[in-house]
């Protein structure tokens, strides 16, 4: 190790040559049975395998090397088979996988066979809630906590651990406002790593990093006792004092944000130093009352070290550092990267437009356009449902305001869209990233339900994007498109790199675009494809014309309004339908087309959806993925082949019948 | 007046001997032509005017007494064809409707052809959001602070103004944390009443409590200057105070818990006090900071002086005061009692129950279950992401919680019954009082959304009562279903007086009731009416019959899954299907049944829907919104006929053809 400073262990001298601890540790029973001494040892043995893991399978590299000390202290302490441990977001998970029984399958990390980035429940009773979207642990650990209490289970204690960037989230607060009455055990661990997903934003996060780097804040707290007969939360923390241990005591915080809302404050303390940890978590641990700890981590702690021994961190594929992750590189342009390049040339052209994200410049592409245009871009943090409001207030004011937001992630604004957007009639352009399957990160992460949220919106439009031209051409619509919300899809994935059609049409409000006509008179069936199926649909289109299909293929480009028109064409001609798209099938692009026609009254026994099935799919490759639920090409051809044989069958039961 | 000291503007002398200024203030510039001195006799004006006009009309009386001289002393500084004025929740809005030329329009209140109970553009361009959920005004204002900015309308002033209870809700928090980032005036009023909707919940109501009476308070805030040195804002802070006006000055607050978020926090100052209250907004309204005014006002100020004078508050018809609303008495029993009662029943027997109420114990009925079951019933304040995570973490601890939630609401914890619900596989149950039209709080509050938000949620089961009977029947159902999330809609009606099946069988999943048989051998047309529109359908059979239709009924109950069985034996009977609901027809029961039909290939078009429309519906009452949408019993006699007699024609031209 060449740089053994920068290892949390190096003091206690080159722990790779003891015997590894690692492999011991198959549950924390293990884990409790090592000294305090060797903790420091695991801590760095775990740091090695995460790196090494990371740098092969992708995913969220220094949340996890932040949060090794916190998370081998916390088990230490506590006795998660009987207590409750709940992470937010849960991108901080490996290394409490690690000690619980599934260090072995780190290598499969992400994978179908493997384990998943995220707690999951499925894989082990120490993981309590499948999560993926920030904010919501302070919340269900209230709800356990009461839950645990009315049950007659008050000594089960109650732990959850939340970033400095997730604590902001509207849900984390009304969390933390909803703990703060509690009269009982409720502990929740800030980890404080000043970085989050990408740059914290808002001015708490300017808070926090005054928090860190403030000498006078050290004075404030050691005075803690004294000030804090004269705060306005005086005689609660005065009497809550009296019941802290010496350590606590010595580390009580007065002013801190959140003693507002009724927590004792603690620390921060250094959440890499496991003695401490260990010793304050074991003062804290019954304290009667919540308590937030806060712990101050540094991000991606020890990925330094990596760096003098390649061996320990080489891969077999190029990966980039994106924020707190390690992505694979992908072959391909992504749409993301084609997005934001679209933006870039819209946003010269028309200096009202301004673009948003919610925490995800780097998975929108927003960070190539924050720097070219800061008056006219923003990141508002984490908080989705504050960025939709504001982009409605931006619309109100004359601008024409895009927000990039992951499908998933644009639920959690859902309400917004209703009453800020489309009630207000208001020309917000929502621009939907990872629409459908997502890969690796599984089911907390697929865009799966945003055509059925949207959908039933008054006014709104909705847009899908089978490539970057056409992602092109729809952005540019919604730039003229005043008339409402209009929203756009496109998935986590690359762009084709050569285009189905060369010159594409511009978007034209509820029509779709022929992609290949039938080779005859008439087709035997057509094919409506929502977005990226599209050119699976194409994949298709010719094993099944060596097998004598005649198939049309369409870009339907609007799930709203629905291109009845073409519907009705095919329907009258006895063309069956075929729709297609990477959405869940209920109130999906098939699911409108069927509402059209029933309000048109046009029959629908032409008409037949493949879609995402109603059930979670789990992380994979999207391309497994899409294979898995029949959404490649060879599924298409399969279903293809299928809606025509049957109807050929119940064609010939009706000549036979007549007979 | 018996009680003079109970009146604002006492002190001046009796007002209402004084010419009566009201009639004159047509706009904002006829109250700029007035002297400070004359204001609080229009505040005595528009205080009487208002309790007049809520004992007649029903609507929000406590908020909007409450911001009387609030109102003034805004429109009085601040130029609002300009500025902007973003009023939170917006049920505070009736004396800002009286200064922006609608005082006329005060009798007519909350009816189709007078004005809005919430601000409402179409009204006004003084109104800007539309808005009826909580917690939004600073998200948008910041939107509308940003948007102004980059198209050069810095000078236009943004004023939101938000309560007590509001502010601590998570998108407020979230545009509170942002909104900290901005370098421009920017002011919040926090209208702290501390009655909010019903009683404050929550550390942060405690904590505004102590703010407002402890006295050691005033000595933080008179050294502020001193104080504001050493904290960890110090230096911001410090030349912000030295741009202050004097008044300002001896205001600034400091360890305000929204100091925090990077605002000046300024007071509490008497949200009552004209001439105090308009020297402040004149020293405020300029600086270039975002500034909290924190205002301390009474809940329904000068309500009291109504009893002393009878006629100023009679009203032809009975009311009550519930919260701080006016309920006009409606005849019957409300679903919300029924709801209540019921639940009562279910937690005697069942001691795993826990029911949950975000701010709505009186809408939702759990006020009459807070007191009864202190351990297993809660209200969490307006914050319902945080009660929908803190029912999933209940039932995650073996609870069985029932969220009892208005559906427009539900709308805010979209992403938690996705995440924290549906994805778990939780048995969260979720009722939805509200479903439907809600009458006279129009667009804002419909309950028109739930199904479709709700369906495709995988494990998410979809129930609906058609009346008291049933509402019982459907949450003993919900009681004892543990495989997933259950929810159940209902409307803000009366139940029916006489059920129209008096022996109410158990709900059986997916399966629906028939609650009248065809007189044939074959019905001309089967309805299937999903909830309470099962009345409105029952009600039409009589006229129906007389015409020689002859009709059966059903009672959906189930949209999620839908009795496809039944659906088949119709279909394959050749008897047309009437969906009818009281929910958009976009994704709504008619919507399901249709995606159920195409799932198993049955053709659908015999499949007919009746439902809300895809347009927004104004206030007015229930029955009058029922009416002009065809949803009441006219309405449905008359799409049957419609269907059936197009359907003859249909069938006539076939026969000639083939003849």
């Amino acid at each position: 190790m060449s740089k053994p400073d920068a290892s949390p262990s190096a003091s206690t001298a080159a722990p790779t040559l003891d015997a590894p601890l690692l492999p011991r540790i198959k549950s924390p029973a293990d884990l409790k049975a090592l000294s305090v001494d060797q903790l420091p040892q695991l801590a760095e043995e775990m740091r090695h395998a995460i790196c090494d893991t990371v740098s092969k399978s992708g995913g969220h590299l220094a949340p996890n090397l932040g949060v090794v000390e916190l998370s081998i202290a916390l088990h230490y302490v506590f006795d998660f088979s009987h207590d409750r441990l709940l992470f937010d977001v849960g991108h901080q998970c490996y290394p409490h996988k690690m000690m619980t029984g599934r260090a072995d399958l780190l290598p499969k990390l992400r994978q179908r066979d493997g384990i998943s980035g995220f707690p999951e429940p499925r894989e082990s009773p120490y993981d309590l809630f499948s999560v993926g979207h920030a904010g919501t642990a302070i919340s269900t650990a209230v709800g356990m906590a009461r839950g645990d209490q009315a049950l007659g289970h008050g000594d089960r204690r109650v732990v959850s651990i939340i970033g400095d960037a997730s604590i902001v989230n509207g849900v984390a607060m009304e969390g933390l406002n909803n703990a703060g009455t509690l009269h009982r055990q409720f502990l929740v661990v800030l980890n404080d790593n000043g970085m989050s997903i990408a740059k914290p934003q808002g001015a708490m996060a300017q808070y926090f990093d005054r928090m860190r780097v403030n000498s006078a804040y050290g004075h404030f707290k050691k005075r803690a006792h004294e000030v804090l007969a004269r705060t306005p939360f005086g005689h609660a923390l005065e009497d809550m004092y009296h019941r802290a241990g010496e350590m606590m005591k010595a580390m009580i915080t007065s002013g801190h944000m959140f003693e507002q809302f009724g927590l004792l404050c603690v620390g921060p303390i250094d959440g890499h130093d496991l003695p401490s940890l260990i010793d304050m978590l074991n003062e804290i641990k019954d304290f009667d009352r919540p308590v937030l700890l806060h712990c101050k981590t540094i991000k991606g702690k020890g990925f330094d070290f990596t760096a003098g021994d390649p061996s320990k961190f080489h891969s077999p594929s190029p990966f980039t550092v994106e924020g707190c992750r390690v992505e694979m590189k992908k072959s391909g342009r992504s749409f993301t990267t084609a997005y934001a390049d679209a933006m870039v040339d819209i946003m010269k052209r028309d200096d009202k437009v301004f673009a948003i994200t919610a925490a995800m410049p780097d998975g929108t592409g927003i960070n190539k356009i924050l720097p070219l245009f800061p008056e006219r871009s923003l990141d508002t943090g984490i908080c989705e449902s504050h960025a939709m409001d504001m982009a409605a207030g931006l619309a109100k004011s004359g601008m024409k305001p895009f927000f990039a937001v992951y499908s998933t992630f644009a639920q959690r604004a859902f309400d917004q869209v209703f009453q800020e957007v489309s009630l207000q009639g208001l020309a917000v352009r929502i621009c939907l990233d990872r629409a459908g399957f997502v890969g690796d990160d599984g089911a907390v992460h697929h865009g799966f339900m945003d055509i059925s949220m949207f959908n039933p919106l008054p006014g709104v439009v909705m847009l899908a994007a089978s490539d970057e031209g056409n992602l092109r051409a729809g952005l540019e619509f919604m730039r003229t498109y005043d008339a409402g919300c209009s929203v756009i899809r496109y998935p986590r994935d690359a762009v084709a790199e050569t285009q189905v059609v060369a010159n594409v049409p511009a978007y034209e409000l509820g029509k779709a675009a022929l992609i290949k006509p039938a080779k005859g008179a008439k087709a035997d069936i057509a094919i409506l494809a929502y977005g990226t199926e599209v050119y699976e649909a194409h994949k298709a289109l010719a094993d099944l014309e060596k097998q004598g299909y005649d198939v049309a293929l369409y870009d339907a480009r609007f799930a709203k309004p629905v291109d009845v028109e073409l519907v009705r064409q095919l329907v009258e001609a006895g063309i069956p339908i075929l729709t297609v798209e990477d959405h869940f099938i209920t109130g999906g692009f098939g699911a409108c087309v069927l509402e059209a026609c029933n309000q048109n009254r046009i029959p629908t026994d032409l008409i037949h959806r493949l879609a995402m099935p109603e059930k979670w799919v789990y992380q994979a490759s999207r391309k497994f993925q899409l294979g898995e639920v029949g959404l490649d090409a060879t599924g298409i051809a399969r279903k293809v082949r299928q809606v025509l044989d049957q109807r050929t069958a119940a064609n010939a039961d009706v000549a036979a019948a007549s007979r």
